[in-house]
């Protein structure tokens, strides 16, 4: 078998380590990761510059692993469609420093990696760590490692991908697991302003958290259960049941 | 009525220009937008640097307007959140220089900046002009400026956009407008290899699109027959018919 790993927190991050170890034992690791953190960069892809692809030293491992100047979603582009001479069987994103959570999926580089992996016609799994702080990354390493067989064996729709969000607290700690939709978070305060030594106005995007909708079934409630949320996703973003409502609106030529 | 114009071509590309300028005669204009070229940068958001928004002139027009260094998203959380007084009306975004169709919306930052009215709550409407050449953006403007009642007035669901993509043919090879879903777009050969003057690999993304699925329906057969294809288009990803079947993985604690 041939893993595919990736993540937006950068080739050096200790979450794509913990992964990329974990799941050695199940096969061959292939790393294609930005050269750089790169978290919230979204579904962007690197069109008006070029990628390179530099060969590099992945710790202590013998792995193939590649530093990308580019996205996440291009390090997937560039592994599947360059750098391996046949696909793999399945490409893990992550494990993520922090959630990705609701409607944050959206501007999250480790899901979209995962998506890109999706569209290519891959197996797709992103996973994070739904903590900043005191992170732990080994067990839920262990956790990619022991689905793996599951995500393979059952029928994952060629347009559909997980996305996981694991409880940073020790296994004894962990309730279960759950699968779950995607909850709302909304922020409030979203940008700080503050003034430069030359007196002109800057702004940090920021925002305190406020969750909505939080009900039994989000993945946003599951993780603060302390269960392990598992959110089938997909990326056909047509609303189908407005379609025919717009009929309705007759809108013509201008 | 107030209606907030931003696009990913840059706040000096033509397109936004006409777009702005077609709604004048429809209420205050503000234009927020990025102040170079953004295209392909999804959904992503700018957090580890600081966002700068500079209010410049725009042509000749007396509009409100903003020059930020950002995403397309950016420009839209910076401008409901921090730069205006109070909430637009409705938010357009283009008019994109080429098309934004099937599977390609992920990436476009045309789009993403539409998703983001919407996920702040504003009723939002994408508009791409479907070619990169010989382009004429007056017709599509005019059209943009029709629409804006019929938008407004009919029930947008909170969690949906518009994705529209008008053909760039004169009005009268136009056969009308269709209520479309997304398509599927592919590409073959993604990458070009090239050797840099000192010996060193860099890859250019490329690719030649292959269009799959694109039956009657869809926004990409729309536009290839000369219809203006309006896509109905929302941001929960959760595939919902897939979670009964996770629960039968029975995936449990490693």
């Amino acid at each position: 078998m041939r893993i595919l790993v990736t993540n937006d927190d950068g080739i050096y991050a200790e979450g794509i380590y913990k992964l990329a170890s974990a799941l050695e034992k199940l096969g061959e690791i292939w790393v294609v990761a930005p050269d750089r953190q790169r978290s919230a960069t979204g579904h962007a892809i690197t069109m008006h510059d070029p990628l390179r692809a530099e060969k590099v030293n992945f710790f202590d491992k013998s792995f193939s692993a590649w530093s990308i100047n580019g996205t996440p979603t291009d390090c997937v582009k560039l592994a599947i469609e360059a750098l391996m001479d046949k696909k793999p069987d399945i490409v893990f994103s992550g494990i993520n420093k922090g959630p990705n959570l609701g409607t944050d999926v959206l501007y999250s580089g480790t899901v979209s990696a995962a998506i890109e992996a999706a569209i290519l016609g891959v197996p797709a799994v992103a996973v994070s760590l739904a903590d900043h702080e005191n992170v732990s990354y080994d067990y839920a390493a262990d956790f990619c490692a022991s689905i793996v067989d599951k995500v393979l064996n059952n029928w994952l729709p060629p347009d559909t991908l997980l996305n996981i969000n694991i409880p940073n607290c020790p296994r004894e700690k962990l309730n279960g697991v759950k699968a779950t939709t995607l909850g709302v978070r909304k922020y409030k305060n979203a940008f700080v302003e503050r003034i430069d030594p030359r007196g002109q106005v800057y702004y940090w995007l920021g925002g305190e958290i406020i969750d909505h909708n939080n009900e039994e079934g989000t993945d946003i409630h599951s993780v603060q259960n302390n269960y392990i949320s598992i959110t089938p996703i997909h990326f056909d973003l047509t609303k189908f049941d407005l379609i025919e409502k717009l009929n309705d609106w007759n809108i013509e030529l201008a």
